[in-house]
């Protein structure tokens, strides 16, 4: 396992694809040229609007389109891992789509799916998300291995359901890619994706929606990087940017050796 | 489900067994006074010395001994429902104690007794703990039924293992009594205890060892109480005293329907 510089990009997508693929190319080449060598895009790059069927404009076929085609193309472009975020797929169903991180590695291979598994649902006053109206849930759990470490991947509202990443085996990076509610991640964004990071004794890479998009709709942000023992080593609490850090195998190897709590695990 | 206050006892138990009894009774009587109904004391609370080994002086036989007798008096005197915190208690080996956490309800009956299933182990420069050299785990996950909601048993390290709790079930309180070092306590302690709470979205009380003991050892304190959506009611940073908060019915009821994570598991 290699070290590795790590980033994150922070959108605040819109409902015009092309200008959000722009601006999603715009920060992978911004996190290439500060010499990240994985980087991950949020849920939802492609397209944020106020109507959730906008998604189903928005499907691909799995393996071809041009969401999938900008994906694998800036990989190979900065010859960076990319977590591709999230982009809708078919589903069984005509009227839903699968919510779907691609990943492509740094000669624009496709190495990974997952598809979202828990789907979010949530009611505040005139507040309401329910993504089963709309989106078909996954039912697989992915890792896939880097030369920088095991990778294990979620979408979102995942990150509430620790038995998602216990279920992933030992794994080096978390990625959490997200479109978290100001409300629900003001209470809980930090803290999940640090208890995350302390729990399973592994990097957290959280890359999420962040600011207040066209459509009125309000996202957390808080695009992060979680070091093994919880400690949040670079953020970026709004808007669109990027935000790196340095994976370190040596502290990983050093915390798992102080506190061998991977090894005792009894369920 | 009715509400209930509930109360955390922090103690800095040292080498004097009767010494620690009279503190403990004094602290659940202070507890009492207050209106709790439900009480928990920390582990180890009969007893902290520089020598593990004294586990095995103090080990009782299930059923029988001072401690359970302290235990059962206590609830019985006071009319509350009381986490023993933990005590030593027989074990196959001779050489060595289960770290037990016994419960009585408010007329003294026994109704729980949960064995600490995850040892801590634990190497930092000189700082050193190895307890699979003295404790045999426990393999029973524990819960228990009070008029005040279900209730889910933990102890210390436990609570790095989030498996443990969703294997519980669905709970409206879980317990975790603790003496966390404080070089782990400082790192993890209220994020994992605000974590358990969020994801489990119930109430979390947490009783602590909170001082420098006799021995010279350091533990972290910090007993406290989170809602269900990760708030700090209440709590104690260092040294021996009580924290109190109120379980309300009606705020579990409201969390759970706006945000239904408890019925979205899938794993």
């Amino acid at each position: 396992m290699m070290a590795a510089r790590i980033a994150a990009a922070q959108m605040v997508s819109g409902p015009d694809i092309a200008h959000n693929l722009r601006e999603a190319g715009r920060l992978l080449a911004q996190a290439a040229d500060r010499g990240a060598r994985l980087v991950a895009l949020p849920e939802y790059f492609p397209l944020i609007s106020g109507n959730e069927r906008d998604k189903l404009r928005a499907r691909e076929k799995d393996g071809e389109g041009p969401l999938q085609d900008f994906l694998r193309e800036a990989a190979l472009r900065h010859k960076i891992w990319l977590i591709g975020g999230s982009i809708p797929l078919e589903a069984e169903s005509a009227d839903k789509v699968r919510n779907a991180c691609l990943v492509f590695d740094d000669a624009g291979q496709r190495v990974a799916r997952y598809d979202k598994m828990h789907l979010f649902d949530f009611t505040r006053g005139a507040e309401r998300y329910d993504e089963k109206q709309t989106i078909e849930a996954g039912n697989q759990i992915v890792t896939f291995d880097t030369p920088f470490g095991r990778v294990g991947l979620s979408i979102c509202y995942d990150v509430r359901f620790p038995e998602l990443y216990r279920a992933m085996g030992a794994v080096d990076l978390l990625v959490v890619v997200a479109a978290f509610t100001h409300t629900t991640g003001q209470a809980h964004w930090e803290l999940l994706l640090r208890a995350r990071a302390v729990e399973n004794l592994c990097y957290v890479l959280a890359s999420a929606q962040g600011g207040t998009h066209p459509s009125g709709r309000m996202t957390w942000g808080d695009s992060m990087v979680v070091d093994p023992w919880g400690a949040v080593l670079t953020r970026l609490p709004k808007g669109a940017g990027v935000v790196t850090a340095d994976m370190d195998p040596a502290r990983l190897t050093e915390l798992r050796a102080s506190l061998p709590a991977l090894r005792h695990r009894v369920l």
